[in-house]
């Protein structure tokens, strides 16, 4: 029963090859690339080779050998490509999370005299959370204020040292207008952290197209480099020598090996490493990377639009359709690579379709959210994921005591 | 060519079956386990089981199914009893250096009105340009103090927030008092973090016994976590509500899962992590700490201490007795895991060391240095680095060009 739209589609998909590069269980739909991407064939072998061939035989001559020292800037200069940075430009290194904090702190240190830093209610947690710590850190009647999206560029005044916004907003997949925030900012003397972590390999993200300054993003997701990989960090060319991170680690030394008591950071982005690389996770994300890059952002992008196009249009007319609240924007461009549905039982939706093979995940309160990551997806699978939504909806297959108990990690 | 004395420490040895839990080069001796830790055999087998079996077959299902999400806390109570600390005093979580900024902080933070954190010049240099970084962060006339090891205590005053102290000295291997230590910093008011990386491990560490406050330390050493592991941090119970870590991320939220916008630290140790756990460093740091606890901690100390006792005797009776000059304490109470000798060619003497078998390490400006990993390393090989130190110093065999080259990592 194929689909003529669906097999055309599939058909004339440019980056169809990809699927084959990741190793995923047969019959599987996975929706939840934009959470954890699937494992790259890649990756298995090159693990390995780390493991047995680097660390088991090489041991410490590794960090010389192997070039470890080098992976953290290697990765990102892999990487930079997806994001419309120059490969001088970003790193590797740590968590989304403390490098937010780094590109905080030092983005308000280097606005003294300015006591606020602006974001969103809403917005992924950690950000807020790690904003929270950094001002709670500075002191001296530093603030964070949240604002609602509509408000941001009202909001914005000489006392904003930093507006922290989400790209793709990690429940509704709602864009932001990098190019016109970023300036606006900019016109009250504010520095801009954009937070990539649900646009990065699957979006056509051009921080440099944009003027940003400040980017961070998370490994993991469309960029495929595994359970908690290493995150990445942007700071544009023009900043770099002015913002010295506050997590001043011996790796973004100037000299980390001639061993001296007193800091002195590296020259550009190298200050914005810490600890010691982690080679493990590093060696999982630069395969992931490198096969992002390869697809190249144009074509992710332009088929993430697609498959959520595609998606919303089978489940809104299929049965399901009065339902769910599409909590997404419908305009194409102003949608990232998931599709987030409002309903009441929308935790028991994903776990019905899981228990079918289709695997979502559940936000809290209730968004039942899709990702469609253009590497690993087709659109037969695309449209077969709508038609057990709206099954499994329409039929009120959720309604099962199964589909209500909650775990760790929802 | 046995020698007596060496074939019956290794006969007597409890730990010599360990050997064989590692791989290891065929006629290497490999005497930088305290710098990187080789690998273990069951670690091999168990990050092929997590990268293909369950990033590749559970996908985003193995935080639960897997219990990736309790990770951190369950690897930190594996590695409770090598430092004597209780199971939910413990957690693996980011770099050392990062660890060391959450808890500086957090002390400082708990100890308002005392402006100073005192450590000691040449210590691990990442320690102290975090310590710069925590106190340039929180401002407010904070400073950090450097007083060489035999003023410390002298400098103690209601005016010190914080001490912060290597237990084993990386270029010495000296051991500090930390009952001493941790009871003069407590007598004026101060807490005290201590940073295991080069004992944990090694050493009969035993922190609950001596009263300690807080510490850190390295799971790529003598933890044989793999390069880059994670690290851990460990607060004692007393102290876990009244610190709040700067690095306040989503992972250390009292109820990450919600998603609220403000953050709300976890209940006990749960609130010093940060980001997403790296799964795939954990997964071999959890099989390195694994080992590492079933030795147990006397097992360890003791052959550590018959070890660098051997390695020092035999290289001051050889040959080079008289070249080297011994820059780890004598006693062996007072030395940890390692051995290190001064010579103003120390660089070109590792290298020779490494051309014919042995590797150790350099550390500028002038330390030749070697350690003795408990588990993997047998008398013999001991025995026979030693002689080749000797030859290499005696015979000036490294005293080549080829042996001066500086790499990226030295």
């Amino acid at each position: 029963m194929t689909d003529p739209e669906v097999a055309a589609l599939d058909a004339a998909d440019p980056l169809a090859h990809f699927r084959d590069a990741f190793e995923l269980p047969e019959g599987l739909i996975y929706l939840d690339g934009n959470s954890l991407g699937p494992l790259p064939k890649a990756t298995r072998v090159r693990l390995s080779e780390v493991v047995a061939g680097e660390w088991g035989r090489s041991l410490i001559r590794g960090w010389n050998d192997h070039d470890w020292i080098g992976a953290p800037r290697r990765v990102g200069a892999k990487l930079a490509p997806l994001i419309g940075a120059e490969s001088d430009e970003v790193i590797c290194a740590d968590s989304t999370s403390a490098n937010i904090y780094k590109l905080a702190v030092a983005a308000m240190q280097a606005r003294p005299g300015r006591a606020m830093v602006l974001s969103e209610p809403g917005d992924f947690p950690t950000d807020l959370y790690m904003l929270e710590g950094a001002v709670r850190t500075l002191g001296e009647g530093r603030r964070l204020e949240l604002r609602e999206a509509s408000e941001i560029e009202a909001a914005l005044s000489p006392d904003v040292a930093l507006l922290v916004l989400c790209h793709a907003h990690y429940k509704t997949a709602r864009i932001r207008d990098m190019v016109r925030l970023t300036a606006a900012a900019q016109a009250v003397g504010a520095l801009v952290l954009w937070d990539l972590s649900h646009s990065a390999g699957v979006l056509d993200v051009d921080l440099n197209g944009a003027n940003a300054d400040l980017a961070v993003g998370c490994g993991y997701k469309y960029l495929n480099g595994g359970p908690g990989a290493p995150a990445f960090l942007f700071v544009a060319r023009r900043h770099q020598a002015d913002l010295v991170s506050p997590l001043s680690g011996w790796m973004g030394h100037a000299a980390p090996f001639d061993f001296p008591d007193a800091y002195a950071p590296a020259e550009g982005i190298g200050r914005f490493a810490c600890g010691t690389p982690p080679i493990l996770g590093l060696a999982a994300l630069e395969c992931g990377v490198e096969l992002t890059a390869r697809a190249g952002k144009s074509a992710l992008r332009a088929k993430a639009g697609l498959l959520t196009d595609l998606f919303i249009r089978r489940v809104e007319a299929g049965p399901a359709g009065g339902e769910l609240a599409l909590a997404t924007p419908r305009e194409t461009a102003e949608r990232g690579g998931h599709v987030s549905w409002r309903h009441p039982d929308a935790f028991a939706i994903i776990q019905a379709m899981i228990a079918r093979g289709v695997i979502g995940d559940f936000r809290a309160p209730d968004i039942a959210r899709f990702g469609f990551s253009p590497m690993p997806l087709s659109f037969a699978e695309t449209a077969r994921a709508a038609d057990i939504l709206g099954e499994v909806v329409s039929t009120r297959a959720y309604d099962d005591p199964r589909y209500r108990q909650r775990s760790a990690v929802t």
